[in-house]
């Protein structure tokens, strides 16, 4: 049993796209990954830049590309005819194509001669094709943050990805745990949790952040939210697999109502800590919130400020939005609440 | 998209077992749909009687019957050799196999081929091969309540049917809607929840209760517990989808540490009451808890009645073993805290 594995470095294909906004895994993979991208494939009639070098199929496996990422999501979502040769040339050279469309490449007859005959593998990123154990519950060595929400979309990835990089740039030993398909090309492995019978959510959870050193942090990408009904079961598994020692709570100003559930509004902030924690207490009595991270986006920037700082002193904790702020003020906090002595095991 | 439908009447096939306990799923189907079930078959070394008239599967046939249900789980939970020939004519005759084994049964080549020569068709009720919905939250008409609880395998199966059966025989509309494979073959219909994948538990729990009249009661068999982190998913996934007026919160009183996680103490039931209620108000602000139900087999019977008058006075709900009690005072709950005018539609 394992996650979903993802081979670096990636060469990103963009098909003959004209239009930069279905491009947005492939500039997600750009602006997260840039160590693991060496470059773009673009078609003749594509006129989207990533301001990546532009790399024919043959440079790129010249240059050891492993994977080539599918970085653009048509409308519908479907795979289109003049990627095949592509795709079937760099299969048969050993590379594999990672996909996440709702599209399963194993069904298109000429990728999957074309794997029967090379190297390389067709992994869609959307599906979970291994076992997944029953959650055990046993408590893990190492520190655990999930980024949970007031509903779906509201920024738990970013939050989660953007706080990575502010505890790594601080020197602190932090990983991004992906569940999600773009999550999961980011990070080059985790699992797509919310495609997981509900039966292993919480094992699949389990796995992705397994034994760690003490006073390493694993971030953990979320799912949906206790709050919306839709989705509910996925933010409960992913929650109690996840055994968070901290959760952030993120939230998007512009909601007002669950977005798969017209008819409910979203929850009070108040109510959504209390809540998570509530349930993460099952699991980690110890779990607490140590901040807020809001998409203020539609505020008009004048107000945006005073919005924070009111939510600040409401909840006595750091209220940031993570793409104007950074994680800065939520790393002091996992810094002054989670410092221990060097030599002394979390346990 | 619909839920796993199974045709009656039923013969339930015991194959060729020595040991009653093997038999639990042809027992539970013998009592609690005996008005479905025309027989038992069994092979020639069986030695369990389930006090039905023994069928040859010609006899079967010839009475009506519709299905072959197996009532049996051998260790280990596959199907034997000697049980083929008769599944074989039962499919090339017309009959459904009805499948609560692990095993899927599609995977037998003879099984396969009966299926294509034949009618019958084989029903494994441990696995959605349709595709779920997204739930969407919208408040259905009828009334619905759910069998929640402590932990796994603590009589919430038992104790929706022996309430079904307790308001049917009071005169009220009542359907039990099953959530597991056993309670599937007793309902005849209903869907594996645990078996749906994640992001469609909730849709799956909200096609199992459709709309239905005002008065009318929907008893849905719940699962695992909100407190079992292998199985909270699931639980919340159907504690949303089925948007519960009324909750039972099922108990053993044997058990001490949670099924699946030994190193989780049980829920105190105070607590497991207000979590439930608190995750359910999400989706329906009425919701109340009318009753505690709890499996006291394992206490001394001069200490029974006292053990549920002390847990009725704390809680201030009828608390009964519904094994000895029945389910009479839950029954009287509901009339008084639910009744209404006729005409009056419950919005």
């Amino acid at each position: 049993m394992s996650t979903i594995q993802i081979r670096s470095p990636y060469v990103i294909f963009l098909g003959g796209i004209q239009d930069k906004t279905l491009a947005k895994t492939g500039a997600g993979l750009a602006k997260w990954c840039a160590q693991d991208v060496l470059g773009q494939i673009r078609l003749s009639d594509c006129n989207v830049d990533l301001n990546l070098a532009d790399l024919t199929l043959e440079q790129a496996l010249a240059q050891g590309a492993k994977s080539l990422v599918i970085g653009v999501a048509p409308v519908g979502g479907s795979i289109q005819a003049s990627w095949l040769p592509t795709f079937v040339k760099a299969l048969e050279n050993g590379m594999d194509i990672i996909n996440g469309l709702h599209t399963n490449l194993a069904t298109i007859p000429d990728l999957l001669k074309a794997q029967s005959r090379g190297t390389g593998r067709v992994i869609n990123v959307r599906q979970v094709t291994t076992e997944m154990p029953i959650a055990t519950g046993r408590k893990r060595p190492g520190l655990r943050l999930l980024t949970v929400g007031t509903d779906c979309a509201v920024g738990k990835k970013y939050t989660a990805l953007e706080l990575t990089h502010a505890l790594n740039a601080k020197g602190i030993n932090a990983t991004f745990r992906a569940t999600g398909q773009t999550g999961i090309m980011i990070a080059g492995e985790g699992l797509p949790i919310d495609s997981v019978v509900s039966d292993f959510v919480s094992g699949a959870a389990e796995l992705i952040s397994p034994d760690n050193q003490p006073e390493h942090w694993d971030i953990i990408e979320g799912q949906g939210s206790l709050f919306n009904p839709s989705f509910s079961a996925v933010s409960m598994g992913l929650l109690h697999g996840s055994q968070p020692d901290a959760i952030v709570v993120c939230h998007d100003v512009a909601r007002e109502r669950v977005s798969t559930c017209p008819d409910y509004p979203l929850p009070e902030l108040k109510d959504c800590i209390d809540l998570h924690l509530q349930c993460a207490k099952i699991v980690n009595p110890r779990v607490r919130c140590i901040g807020v991270s809001v998409n203020t986006s539609s505020l008009d920037p004048s107000k945006r400020r005073a919005y924070l700082d009111n939510l600040q002193a409401e909840f006595g904790l750091p209220c940031v939005d993570p793409l104007i702020d950074g994680c800065d003020a939520l790393v002091s906090v996992l810094q002054e609440q989670f410092q221990q002595p060097v030599g002394q095991v979390h346990a």
